[in-house]
């Protein structure tokens, strides 16, 4: 069963997992392991990792994790591994543990518009199940038909209709997790309105696996609009006109459950991929939705408004095409291999000056830049392409660095959706200053004394 | 100056802050001090206070922190003192930190919705000072035109409108908090959406003065709907089925911005207080407002959906006399002296079932019990009515244990807007377990290792 180079630890824990008598596996087999060391980000893990559990119950999950505290192992804490931040990846004689297999929805309490789900449930099939009760779950990141709910807990996940639901923080209510010691902590409550002891369960939604494993999630459900959602598109010559609209739009009457940005190369590229007919505008498109018993009266005054800021066509229609096209701007991008993106936000009000400062720097250091946004939201996906020669990687990543500056320069952050996880760590300092470093290390050592969770990422 | 009783230190602070150059004031007069060291609970603070500090900057906040912290003297901090939960009753031998005179408004960006505050702004200017601009803040505590908005912050305030635009934290972007040893920290971004770092600012919103003293608060605002508001009432027989009546709306298409119950005692309390013709229900009367375009329709689509729930006699109106009487519910039981109340949530399908609890104990046990409620988000405040006899107190003080009990076996919870305070301390353990304490008091001692603020107080 044990080939003895992994030590006697793994042993005891193998031992441990047995006891309990679930299905829970311990993985040692390098083959078998391979899969679970990295996530979609770029990012490449050190050294192997001693095993992989693939638990299935909190009692499993807490049997690991007091293990893995008592033999300061590090532990990566993953869902699909569809992160791209690299939060995921794997510790040279690190212990992986796996949520796919708590894959069950608990329950569905249509009436208090609420669900209890274990962290492995696909974010789309959750979706799925609360709309046979006429209710459905806001998040829904890019990754939605393969990425788990745990896993947008643990970045804070967005996606296309955060500009009408709000994030994955808002959408839970209570958490079960397991601390670094094994022991089980409950958050929250099913209620509205709770303020008894300090806001754990935020706490944790975000926390990027450095602060415990979340084996139960409680989420809020909203209510599927009545009627029809009507689809929006306008096109513009300028980059900025777009960007104008968008804050005219969020301020408006009219109020989209998405509102989507691409600029003239995503929509290329968007295109070339998968041609639909879109025909690629001068400066951007803005695509959207809107919901409810008015969705068309709303996307027609979106559509004008677009108008009035300058978009030079626009069309409402009852078809999901236009969303379908920005919903590949993903596989699109990875199928050119362009994986060297920025998750900026700044305040929507700035949108149009981040989206004229990402085409000067573009331009001026001579770096193809696409963008795509959570126009809505400010939230801009911004991938370069790498360009030729020996230096083109460094070329690319400093277009980056001085999207990032930019974005941090109008009131924004460097990270609007994707978490900071191993990837993005270099840039912390930033956004946050020691102070505020200080203070996330030490409620991180408050809750991880050993520092065993997901060490020298995210915090 | 000084009468030298209150020893060296004191006088080290007075000069510190006088080295400042700016306003605030270091106050040694007891009767002076007086009015600073209770709140509006019936909770009596022990011993006598060193001093008060009226501080006007961040840096005289971070002086008067400092100095506690290296003299180990325990803080208390208040905005108006309107809290119900003993949180900012003075110490014996502490220092009183009071934000009131830090009330300007520093800021008000109204394409990003947002506004930036001193803590000591009172809740109801800021909304008024907002409304010029199109827009509003959305807590309403009851207590709005005197309460502060860092006592929100501090409590994570709710009100009358959370039904429809949630509580405190989901209207706070960001804050600037002084830390107790005196650093100063920033929390959050003006972005919707920021993944990075832990979410600090919804650590400290309802820590109650236990972690921190937040010197400025960056708010989010929302658009004032269109059209004029319509007021609702509908009045019942049984208090069950007003509760039923209660979780219908809130699923049905037409969202009320408030919705709030009253039984038959609080509308007798509130009638004799100040007589405005309301009828006294046999059971309950619900009563709110829906706004928008579609305010009307709205207000109708409620009252007949209570009329299918068994509400005897509806209403639909333009005035705002049905809210002013509710609002009067607390001046109403004030001037009887009744001060004995609780402050429960239950998940709001379980309203009914909790309304019927509430009724069922009263009878029992012989004490009169009003309650008043934010329906809508299942939050209750019954206050008894204390029974004749030495006994009395104790007999009310068991009603209230049973209430809360009750809310608690209905997945409820303790307290849904007033915090835990002072007065709610012995309850804690009651809904939070052990492990939830020791995580609490774990983030909180790495954050006040010495323990110097609000010490014994809300965890």
């Amino acid at each position: 069963m044990d080939d003895g180079t992994t030590g006697p630890d793994l042993d005891r824990l193998a031992r441990e997992l047995e006891t309990l008598g679930t299905p829970g596996r311990l993985v040692r087999d390098p083959a078998e392991l391979a899969p679970y060391m990295r996530d979609a980000s770029r990012a490449v893990p050190d050294g192997a990792p001693l095993a992989l559990c693939l638990a299935t119950t909190t009692a499993e999950v807490s049997a690991a994790l007091a293990w893995a505290h008592a033999s300061r192992v590090p532990v990566s804490v993953r869902g699909a591994g569809t992160g791209v931040s690299g939060g995921a990846l794997s510790y040279d004689g690190g212990l992986i543990l796996s949520l796919e297999r708590m894959d069950r929805i608990l329950e569905i309490d249509a009436e208090n518009r609420l669900a209890v789900v274990e962290p492995g449930v696909v974010t789309a099939e959750l979706d799925r199940a609360c709309r046979a009760h006429g209710l459905f779950f806001p998040p829904d990141p890019a990754s939605a038909r393969s990425c788990t709910v745990g896993g947008n807990v643990a970045t804070n996940a967005g996606g296309l209709r955060c500009v009408a639901h709000g994030v994955t923080s808002d959408a839970v209510a209570a958490l079960e997790v397991v601390l670094a010691d094994g022991r089980v902590l409950r958050t929250g409550a099913r209620t509205r309105k709770n303020v008894v002891g300090y806001d754990l369960t935020r706490l944790f939604v975000g926390s990027e696996g450095t602060l415990g494993v979340v084996t139960e999630v409680t989420v809020r459900l909203h209510p599927v609009p009545p009627g029809t959602p009507r689809t929006f598109r306008a096109s513009f010559d300028r980059l900025e006109d777009a960007g104008n609209a968008v804050t005219a739009i969020v301020n408006g009457p009219a109020r989209p459950e998405v509102l989507e940005l691409m600029d003239a190369l995503s929509v290329e590229i968007i295109e070339s991929f998968r041609p639909s007919g879109l025909v690629v505008p001068g400066g951007a498109m803005l695509v959207g939705q809107t919901v409810g018993e008015h969705a068309e009266a709303h996307a027609r005054a979106i559509a004008e408004s677009c108008a009035a800021h300058g978009a030079v066509d626009t069309e409402v229609s009852d078809s999901d095409a236009l969303l379908e096209a920005r919903r590949l701007s993903n596989p699109a991008l990875n199928a050119r291999g362009l994986k060297l993106s920025c998750d900026v936000g700044v305040p929507v009000a700035a949108l149009a000056r981040m989206l004229r400062g990402v085409e000067e720097i573009s331009r001026r250091r001579g770096v193809r830049v696409s963008t795509v946004a959570h126009a809505g939201d400010g939230n801009l996906h911004s991938t370069v392409e790498l360009p030729e020669g020996a230096d083109g990687s460094a070329r690319a990543e400093a277009v980056l660095d001085e999207v990032t500056r930019l974005a941090l320069s109008l009131d924004g952050t460097i990270s609007g959706e994707h978490g900071i996880g191993a990837v993005k760590l270099h840039e912390l300092p930033w956004q946050l200053d020691a102070v505020s470093r200080d203070v996330q290390r030490a409620i991180r050592s408050a809750l991880d004394p050993r520092g065993i969770l997901s060490p020298g990422r995210a915090v």
